[in-house]
């Protein structure tokens, strides 16, 4: 095989395009039903995905109002929750969940992910976020949100006492010899005893090592600390380049802090978010975006525009072109990105702002096979080592990509037919870590 | 049907039983097994069980080593992770899991509870602690332990809180309207922003309401601050007192306070402890306990004894009989419980040991019928509204309560044969809590 590529799905929410539950054919409660959920998975799996990916909010996101009766992702499942209840009904893909070091405990999140780990058999991830959102601190008893280096610092020492706790068993300290009666050995038990800037935290943790090890770490920061904190610690790294140069850029900059850091550049994917519409025709591809992007309301779609031009387009001819904007101070590589794309797309105002309402990042809009050349340009070209896959609609964008994209990546010999090992480290080529305490 | 019985199992451990994992035909993993505990929930569910409970300790406990290495339960599942996997392949039976209110967060709380109460279909329970061991505390950021009083009035409050997030949407607020675009009625959605002493929470819960309204709420305190919240806020009552006589001053004395607080008794099912030895014969049954109680390493076994008599015992000649021992000032009642218990069934010192050591509370140990009769005592006394089933060892110890114990209950119209509805408040006979916020 060809350098692999990966694919995760990103599934909370199911899509993150604010118009797919309105797409026709698509189930409006699709992100809030576990029958719905159930057969995506397992579509994903039968389709040899790496992993399932639960991104979270610790809140309904403060939003006008207008647009937030509109939001499909108001009510969802809280992602532990949901991986677990999957776990139960698949076999092989990894299960990535998403929790916070800012509003959780590292103990809780310890237990949690090594449960998950043993259940899953050896397919549980841990997203590391420090909830950059200050609706949520208002959850947890903050009136302000906690500063960002502040956040990093915390989470930097809550991943030391988390892996520190998985490592509390050595692999074999569980012997359950019924006749002598001895469970384990206490000699394969090591106390953690952290007491840090952050935490004090005394273990052991009260579950056998992970059936991984540790869980794959995976981490979503694109800011400065989080490059560093994914170098330093990440396996898989989850993000969100505009185009391919901006991918290169941050690819090599991620892998070149690893080897900075004493680490194999092999050792961490990156897997930047790819919206991904197939066709039979580019053009065909290009209408259901289309189709897709209509079903943005205007007046939720505007706010989103005016953010990205950094002027307020509500005055703007919402069926015309867009008009040329006096100079501000608002980001000028923003506004950039605006312009291109109506020059590019010839796109009206409505059509402008329906797309930066609905999905604005990164698309893969066209037939199986030029999808498929763009993938294999991105591997060749050093930008990433897969994607983490955002459907526009659901049943049938899914499908779309699990019955048409996958056959082609496969006939191309860069993508698996079918799973090698049985853990996600498995899937993604990781090393099992090393117990720090026990050889 | 006459008044009818309620059995719930307790399964954190799979058995409390300290020799469990070495009784012969026993799986010694069965408490960190997936499929076994598996296999276990659904012989619960086609038994007609009305709940599969899960204790919870957020700590390996402090225990002298030589305790500790026989100590079966060092490894278990967190609670939550494994019920949300069992959700997904059972149908009826409700899941009770153990939350504390001294080491968590109520949106934390109140988020995973709504998300297995909606993924499991209305069948979620949360068992209310307060965690008094204080090996807990030094796993949360604490050197001493939250004092009592403290621990119940935040416990008090965070009731109110999470009972308030899950009000947070009207039961018909999500419209889901493909053609207007609109998902959700904002009028339906409630912000609590909550302030109180304790804590500061703002609201509102980014999931649906849960399908039962709230989960069924349970609750194990005994002392006067648990039997007061109990009689306020609970719907199920986990407890374990020693005999029938003691039972029915509790049962008496918590639906009185019910009444007090102008609550319906009959809104709240209590349910005490009860490990349960099924034989052919009574002389059968007695002879699998006095097996089992043997597997109990005498070392650790000496220790409970010397506490329940308040005297260290480890002098004694292991196998005569409880020499006099002089008086102290430790606890009358239960030095005197372990004298009755010494005469009634002559047991040796090294028998006492074992019996402390293994499973002290309260046992029925006979054939289906006797402990049928048993059970039909506890109802007709109003010492009980049913038991929570304390396994001896599995699976046969389970297997002799489903298929011998339940038909006999079944037999005399006491237990059900199926169930009559679909969530767990239906299977205890409880209300849909109103949502306060919405009529």
């Amino acid at each position: 095989m060809a350098r692999p590529l990966h694919l995760t799905a990103f599934m909370r929410p199911v899509s993150l395009h604010t118009g797919a539950w309105r797409y026709p054919g698509a189930y409006p409660d699709a992100n809030f039903n576990f029958g719905h959920i159930k057969s995506f998975i397992q579509k994903l799996e039968a389709a040899k995905f790496d992993a399932f990916f639960m991104a979270d909010h610790l809140a309904v996101l403060n939003m006008p109002v207008e647009a937030l009766k509109r939001s499909h992702t108001v009510t969802s499942f809280e992602p532990f929750t949901l991986l677990s209840a999957l776990a139960a009904v698949t076999e092989k893909i990894g299960l990535a969940a998403t929790a916070s070091t800012t509003f959780d405990e590292p103990y809780h999140v310890a237990r949690r992910f090594a449960s998950l780990d043993h259940i899953s058999n050896g397919r549980a991830a841990w997203n590391i976020v420090t909830t950059s959102n200050p609706d949520s601190a208002r959850n947890f008893g903050l009136d302000e949100h906690v500063e960002h280096g502040e956040r990093y610092k915390r989470a930097r020492e809550f991943y030391d006492v988390v892996t520190g706790l998985w490592d509390s068993f050595a692999d074999d300290a569980f012997i359950r010899d019924q006749q002598s009666g001895i469970f384990f050995d206490p000699e394969k038990m090591h106390v953690l005893d952290h007491k840090g800037e952050e935490l004090s935290v005394r273990g052991p943790l009260n579950i056998a090592r992970p059936v991984q090890g540790w869980p794959v770490i995976v981490q979503a920061g694109q800011s400065e600390p989080g490059r560093q904190l994914a170098a330093e610690t990440a396996e898989l790294v989850f993000c969100s380049p505009r185009d391919l140069s901006a991918a290169k850029a941050l690819y090599g900059d991620i892998k070149g802090r690893m080897v900075a850091a004493s680490r194999n550049p092999d050792h961490l994917k990156i897997l930047p978010a790819a919206f991904i519409v197939v066709g039979d025709t580019i053009e065909e591809a290009k209408a259901k975006r289309a189709k897709l992007d209509s079903l943005v309301h205007y007046d939720s779609a505007i706010a989103s525009l005016s953010i990205a031009l950094g002027y307020d387009a509500s005055g703007f001819d919402p069926d015309g072109p867009l008009p040329d904007i006096p100079e501000t101070n608002a980001s000028k590589s923003g506004r950039a990105q605006v312009l291109k794309l109506a020059e590019q797309e010839k796109l009206t105002v409505r059509q402008l702002a329906q797309r930066y309402g609905g999905y604005s990042g990164l698309a893969f809009v066209g037939t199986p096979q030029t999808i498929a050349d763009e993938m294999q340009t991105w591997l060749s070209e050093e930008a990433s080592d897969g994607f983490t896959v955002v459907f526009p609609y659901l049943p049938q964008g899914l499908d779309d990509v699990t019955q048409r994209l996958i056959p082609e990546l496969q006939r191309r010999s860069i993508f698996r037919t079918d799973y090698e090992g049985s853990t996600l480290r498995d899937h993604l080529g990781l090393p099992r870590p090393a117990n720090r305490f026990f050889a």
